[in-house]
């Protein structure tokens, strides 16, 4: 039996001699390699965090002390230490969140997957504490990479500014968020690091510590404490005791002893203190290390000897589709440039970046700036796209609605991920920005249906030049082209029979979805017409006409109900005076936990037998009460 | 003749000799008091820019080079330099807009007021200069206060990283924001300023300066450039400098030749540069230096000499009976705490705040922090109220639907200038809160009609524990109470006759407006029925109910249609499959120019005899074709 398996909750941790811990660290980087590699899931990032873990565990006493994890991915190890080793179905219906879940323990808080939020927490938690005269910690995890987001900073300025509410910050500084963390803090940080006189003291000081019992306040911080003026000459405090934050660091984040005896200065110290630990992202895993890209950031099903994917790979994705066009396009127009948030490669930007690498730009986790930046671009005369996952958009809303679209600038947003995403769990699905982007005074949508289009419309998209535009696609591999028979206005006619009933409004990838969908009512004596309205929004003028000659209307999208493409069909209609009986099938007003794409539109009822049948059925009442 | 009056463009200010310029400075303060006691309008920002802004338009050329003001309420001096001295119709339809505008001037460029844009704009425009090889000089003016929202911090780091990319950042630190800066960046910036020694060798800099005439390179700045160990010694560069951003400062901003000297030396630098500038609001005016609340940050029509209001108080605002309101609440529960983004007075909260000190936190521009804190407040067991006005928590989308929400934190959300404002313009309007919280799971939101309704609602509000409220209304002041004749599920019923035709859904303060439309139809044969839903999300099931008995149904909002109320009853509908035509009457997809609220509505077509006449128009055309 491991010394692993013992561990069943953190007391377990604490009756550790401090002398068994970096084996048991060994175990876990065993257990996270093996587990990992079985389901996919986020690793480079859980193995840089082995030991820090560790050491947070074993100084303070979750859950009374709350110890927050931001961009949640890099809670693996923490679920370990806290009675979760059953990974088996990680990520996957029924089993254990890829991120914290309050579901499954108390020892997690914050379930939201998107970077930067922590400190905002942390901020209210302390406060909260403050005002019921509580004396638990806060402590807050968070990532160099993360800090390049400006809630990070909002949270920074206030939490500096109570010198009297105490709050740790815990920056693991792996030089990296997905890719390597850029700009003007992570060239700080950078300094910091490596400030030769003070690493040598550092080094000093472990030597000295590896020879004391971890018991109590070592020397190590005697020294520490002691010597404040040396180490100030060494080691620039920097832009955080400017703030007034109490800045301990650099410390070697793969020390647990160091990191345990930071951590109990910082817990010593009345007030906001920020330990500023490195770590490597991948640590102990040699195939990770070597992977410069993203330390193998997540992997899917693999080999954890040979790192082979267990699956082939597939149809390409509708990310490499839009990257290569994105390629071609670079060469015929000088003016194209492109924006990622620490995300160059998943939004499929490298090969953009290969090519034009002075017209790309990679903003850090900073979406508000990607979208503020780009008017700034096109108002400079470039057209710029801006790559994010759909959910990140959400971050930038007021920008695109006030900076790009009131100065009526010319920019495309490309939406990866949009629409149910699955495994990820709620916080990535990409299913508001239909509804949210709907409400944006002359932006433009697309919802291409295949591979073709999406080309298509990313041309047509860079010639729009005086209004936004959005090009939304999933996650998965491209499907087959799906031909038009015909064009009616802007709208693409996919299927059509000569007396029809319903007329199916298909967005994007639920195309397949409704010719299906008319293949079943077909069955069922119901005549269907199919349409893809290609831009969906503005809704063309063509799908009201067309509404008025059938008998019912059903919008199908991979999209919140709330505000999306259904109900602004629904207002094109009244406002041509056509009151054809309507049905809108997309996501119910909900969040969606992690489960396969597949499973949760079966659970959600977004099947083309469930739509078939809820069709029909309406139009049976219909004609019953009629 | 005034010398204001022979500048008609920047041009002419150059031909100014340096002498004349404190002469010139003075014409235009007396132009601002004048000018604003006449219509209202920001007063104090203004008043602590005309130095700087005089100082700019002589350094740099704009239009080309481009002077971006963040915040544009501080762009009079800028309008009055560059063309714009007719100041008679200001903020009022058809004459000048409180913030830059495009349509008015090329000099104009940014036209969102909402703080912190400044730098990702500047950020946008200085890559198109490098990428298209020109140039001209990007010129960025930020306060003190909006350095604290995100978006400057996500911009800054992304400046700080290019070296060879010039870009200019003037900070206006004149210590507030609408009222004083708060947070760990004020208390650098304090540091910065207070410098003693710096201060004194600035002085002496300056007094040579004032002997050397101010063409080239001046004796000052050669000082400078010569220095630069000295000016360390006594001036820590601080944390722009580990940001990698050159400083410059602190200058007196109210010292043209000092400012002009700064911006020379900055415009030389080949790179990132930060140019400190301390100024005063409400500079040279007694009254608005007296006033120790904002600094006279916005006036209404007042008496120049007295500073006394020509209208007199009318009813009492929203804002007041929200203030009070939550002055009894804060007495009665403990875990009531508040929270406002630098706003503290204008949202209503500064009763609470001196009565409950320690209860209520301004966290600076910081919408997203507000947010997110909140979630952190509510989780560690209070029940925080985020006091804001609507426009503003468009930032914080993100943070309200995956902090918030998906973490179903009991936390209220009051949204203050909510629906069409007016007379500050497109980004000012509370147009899409409806919409855009509408899609957020698990989000409440109340529209109170009147006063009792506000109170009673905001305490409903609080007895959520497990979801996220909002509770929105206007910028007015409130209408006499307006009674209900029933109560059905949680609808209030304001008005029914025996054999209604219409079902009128009256969102909020569109209450009156439909029971005026109510008695316009009713002269025409229609009989209406007047609902207020009270709370507008969830829709209550009892209106698809009402809508079956009635032959249409119409609801009316102050919001964008896109999103709004009226397409959520219209889903409502077709969940219960009432299929009875819905008309929908808010505000069409579109910014809406700077006019009086009640013009703009008129406009829009939202007055009682515009919405009868299409009912019964839409009727008549029904009742022909069936």
């Amino acid at each position: 039996m491991t010394m692993l398996e013992h561990i069943r909750e953190p007391r377990d941790l604490k009756a550790l001699p401090g002398d068994r811990l970096a084996e048991l660290a060994g175990e876990i980087r065993h257990f996270l390699v093996q587990a990992v590699a079985r389901t996919g899931g986020h690793l480079g990032p859980n193995l840089g965090v082995v030991e820090l873990t560790i050491a947070l565990h074993r100084v303070f006493d979750s859950p009374a002390d709350r110890i927050l994890w931001d961009t949640g991915h890099q809670s693996y190890v923490h679920k370990i230490l806290t009675g979760r080793q059953d990974f088996s179905k990680l990520r996957a219906k029924g089993g254990l969140s890829g991120y914290p879940s309050r579901a499954e323990s108390a020892h997690d808080v914050i379930e939201n997957s998107h970077a930067s939020t922590v400190l905002g927490w942390a901020d209210g938690l302390a406060k909260a504490n403050q005002v019921r005269g509580k004396d638990d910690h806060v402590v807050a995890v968070i990532g160099d990479g993360a800090l390049t987001g400006g809630m990070a900073w909002e949270a920074l300025n206030n939490i500096a500014a109570a010198k009297d509410r105490p709050l740790i910050i815990v920056v693991n500084d792996n030089e990296r968020s997905y890719a390597p963390t850029i700009g003007g803090l992570a060239n700080h940080l950078a300094t910091l690091r490596t400030t030769d006189g003070y690493e040598r003291f550092l080094a000093r000081g472990k030597d000295l510590l590896q020879r004391t019992p971890v018991v109590g306040q070592p020397l190590y911080e005697s020294l520490h404490g002691a010597k404040k003026g040396f180490k100030d000459a060494f080691a620039p405090q920097g832009m955080f005791e400017d703030l007034g934050l109490k800045y301990v660091g650099p410390i070697d984040g793969h020390d647990i002893a160091a990191v345990e005896s930071a951590l109990r200065r910082a817990a010593g110290f009345h007030g906001p203190v920020l330990v500023h630990c490195l770590t490597e992202k991948g640590r102990g895993y040699p195939p990770a290390l070597e992977d410069d890209a993203d330390h193998f950031h997540t992997v899917g099903v693999m080999d954890p000897l040979t790192c082979a994917p267990v699956a082939p790979p597939g149809a390409p994705s509708w990310t490499s589709v839009f990257g290569d066009e994105m390629v071609r396009i670079g060469a015929e127009r000088e003016d194209v440039v492109a924006i990622t948030a620490a995300m160059l490669r998943p939004v499929g930007l490298g090969k953009f970046a290969e090519a034009y690498p002075d017209r790309v730009w990679d903003v850090g986790i900073a979406e508000q700036h990607a979208a503020v930046s780009a008017a700034g671009l096109a108002t400079g005369g470039l057209h710029p796209v801006v790559a994010v996952y759909a959910t990140f958009l959400n971050r930038a809303f007021d920008q695109v609605l006030m900076d790009v679209a009131l100065h009526k600038c010319g920019v495309t947003f490309v939406l990866d991920r949009a629409g149910v995403t699955g495994t990820d769990g709620a916080s990535h699905n990409g299913i508001w920005d239909l509804s949210v982007l709907g409400v944006v005074p002359g932006l433009r949508i697309a919802a291409p249906r295949d591979a073709d289009q999406l080309r298509a419309q990313l041309r047509e998209s860079l010639d729009v030049n005086d209004a936004p535009t959005v090009i939304r696609f999933p996650k998965e591999s491209v499907d087959d082209p799906i031909p038009a028979v015909d064009r009616i206005g802007g709208v693409d006619v996919l299927h059509r029979t000569p007396h029809p009933d319903v007329l199916l409004v298909a967005v994007g990838v639920m195309a397949p979805v409704c010719l299906r969908v008319a293949e079943l009512l077909a069955a069922r004596g119901v005549d269907a017409t199919v349409i893809d309205p290609r831009w969906v929004k503005p809704v063309d003028e063509a799908i009201a006409q067309l509404a008025a000659q059938h008998a019912m209307v059903a919008v199908v999208e991979d999209n919140s109900r709330n505000g999306g493409v259904g109900w602004a069909v629904g207002q094109a209609m009244r406002d041509a005076d056509v009151d054809v009986p309507l049905r809108t099938f997309g996501i119910p007003e909900q969040f969606l936990a992690h489960a396969k794409r597949g499973e949760l539109l079966a659970d959600l009822g977004l099947t083309p037998a469930e739509i078939a049948g809820r069709i029909s059925g309406a139009l049976a009442r219909k004609e019953s009460t009629s």
